[in-house]
């Protein structure tokens, strides 16, 4: 058995990110730069206006001073000519200053009287103006690559007018449960049977970090139709397989993958739920064989699929974060085996997070998995723990899951 | 000037979850349940193994104790047959246990030889076996209306036998940038004119709250560009417009709704940035006019659109969730405008987050917009505060902006 760490960094070597495409930065949202973005315009293209007002010559903008307004310059309508002694032209926010001019005073400082103005408040040089440059320049990076691209950064990349990005595609990953007891929902369920759900799930999971489910047919427990099945995974960037990873005599995930050449490097981690789970290659795919059982899956699928799709994605592959909060509850020592409870989170009366496991940590418990809001992370041989002591936790909310 | 907290309760007023629809519980990841999921079939749907492992009666479970191997049950295909005294039948992980038989003798403690086992530990009634329904029952409800379906209730409902979901529609929001200064990415920049950026955030962030955007063309700063670019939306459950909602003489956005039989809510919020922005009606339709600075835009799409399409996804609309940091640096006595100032958020020494506000909060400053991990929320009149005091921030991370 391997530690969680080592499967970690074993699954990442030999990951990398899938090829680039250009797309339209409208369609862009959620994907991850694969290069720089180079400012191609100065942001604001001119000194503008920070404020509806009256631009000036701050040297007469002295309270009381009444002003001969010679025009206006709405956003998008510059004023062409000069700004003289005596002079203002009525302006907005974002309008271009016109020459001569470098100070606004505020509309609301000033008295409009046909075409004069007469200010009630004095001002300087340079106030209520945005200087050209100011937010970027021309040939300044705006992006850098690996950048997973939010609400603002797509904002930025359409401002410095870029209308095409380079971005990693979407990595496709096909997911093949195996077992002769799944039936899919709403179809017939034989006697012993149960519906399959992990495909259901792990596919979500799958969306919900940026990439593109294959669900393949589920193979029944023989070699050769795990083979036959897993030949639809072909084009993937990943495999992940789900039951049949197993000890005992009915591994037949690995023996259906041995058919295809499978490249076996790891198959057993010391932790807890999950300690089956395969890895290794298949020619150039990568193959992740997670449990059979739905928390185990899950929770190997945080620890294991999430960064292996970071990787792929172009992002920086990395293990989930971990916080810090307060046991909920007394926890016993652990054994050799790394554990990931179930656990509530709620503040305390001091605003402290209290991490509280289920009484019931069985992993066959996709309700109350599903009902957590973190895991509690019990190092290999840790002694126990008394009711609020610090502890470990990954929380499940915003990972996908 | 209306409070922040009184625009977002007049802005939600009158919004409604948008109807429902019937999808694949395979395509149903980030949606929002509109009915409750009733389990239609009970998990396990008998007692089970929770191991690999021999089916035994618990009586016969003794140290030393060798038993005869009657049959095996692997997952799916249980043994019909009575498990008697003396008797054992190899399962595994999910095996149905069969008749007779009440304990489950681990195989690593089990010595196989032939049909015979030997246990090498002695066991007692249910252990690693689990009960029929532990998980939950036919009837039992799993998951509640107002829930987004991440990946793991994705597969609590299909383990749950629903092939199908009923689950709030997509919300459509169609967005309108205005301003003759504006020009698409690519496209000609004319005199005093700037990159459309407002309409590719606002499309993202849409997106991020799981909604579908309509940009519709820009439109130019005529109250009639404005009406006949607004006709457009016809069959949105929202409309934003950005740009225009000024104190000035330009106010054409109104102008332009006015056309079409706006009524107007209120127009002003005493917030920074972003004081001018429209709230009304037209029609059926919800109208929520940002102002046209990119920044004004993103901190006014985050106090109240992701609200608002909460609310219309079926989910409860509520603030952003606010947190508890140390200021980096001393802030200053606030105006009777709530400020959000734009900062880093990073650990001290001691673990605790400091929130540090850029020095420049210029709202023109979109790439330090981008660069923020939080706002800091400074209440109107708020007194001078040192460096190291506590403060209200909202992160900006997973708000999809």
């Amino acid at each position: 058995m391997i530690s969680v760490e080592e499967a970690r960094a074993r699954i990442l070597s030999g990951l990398n990110p899938v090829a680039v495409e250009t797309i339209s930065t409208a369609q862009a949202w959620n994907r991850v730069l694969a290069a720089q973005v180079v400012a191609r315009v100065t942001q604001p293209p001119a000194d503008v206006s920070a404020m509806d007002g009256y631009a000036v010559r701050a040297a007469d903008a002295t309270q009381g001073a009444t002003l001969h307004v010679i025009g206006a310059a709405p956003a998008g309508h510059p004023f062409s000519g000069q700004v003289g002694t005596g002079q203002a032209v009525r302006l907005f926010t974002g309008s271009v200053m016109p020459d001569g001019a470098d100070c606004v005073v505020l509309q609301e400082d000033a008295t409009r009287q046909g075409d004069e103005v007469t200010l009630r408040e004095a001002g300087g040089p340079g106030q209520h103006v945005r200087q050209a440059g100011q937010d970027f320049a021309a040939g300044d990076v705006v992006l850098q690559p690996g950048m997973r691209l939010g609400a603002r950064r797509i904002g930025v990349a359409a401002a410095a007018n870029h209308a095409w990005l380079h971005v990693h595609r979407l990595p496709r990953v096909a997911i093949l449960a195996t077992g002769d007891e799944l039936a899919l929902p709403g179809d017939k369920v034989g006697p012993g049977g149960v519906v399959s759900s992990n495909s259901f799930l792990l596919a979500a999971f799958i969306q919900a970090c940026g990439a593109v489910p294959l669900v393949l047919p589920v193979a029944a427990d023989r070699p050769e139709a795990i083979a036959a099945a897993v030949a639809g995974a072909a084009g993937a960037d990943l495999l992940v397989t789900t039951g049949g990873a197993s000890v005992g005599d009915h591994d037949v995930v690995q023996a259906g993958l041995a058919r295809l050449g499978f490249d076996l490097d790891f198959w057993k981690i010391a932790m807890r739920p999950g300690k089956p789970m395969i890895s290794g290659r298949l020619g150039d795919m990568k193959v992740l064989g997670l449990p059979g059982n739905p928390v185990s899956a899950a929770v190997c699928a945080v620890l294991f699929l999430g960064p292996a799709l970071a990787r792929l994605s172009g992002l920086t592959a990395a293990a989930p974060a971990v916080e810090r909060a307060l046991a909920g509850a007394p926890l016993p020592e652990n054994d050799r085996r790394a554990d990931h409870l179930r656990a509530t989170l709620n503040r305390d009366a001091n605003g402290e997070w209290v991490a509280t496991p289920f009484q019931r940590q069985d992993s066959g418990l996709l309700t109350a998995l599903t009902r957590a809001d973190c895991l509690i992370l019990r190092a290999p041989n840790a002694p126990p723990l008394a009711c609020g002591e610090p502890v470990d936790i990954i929380r499940l909310e915003g990972l996908g899951v």
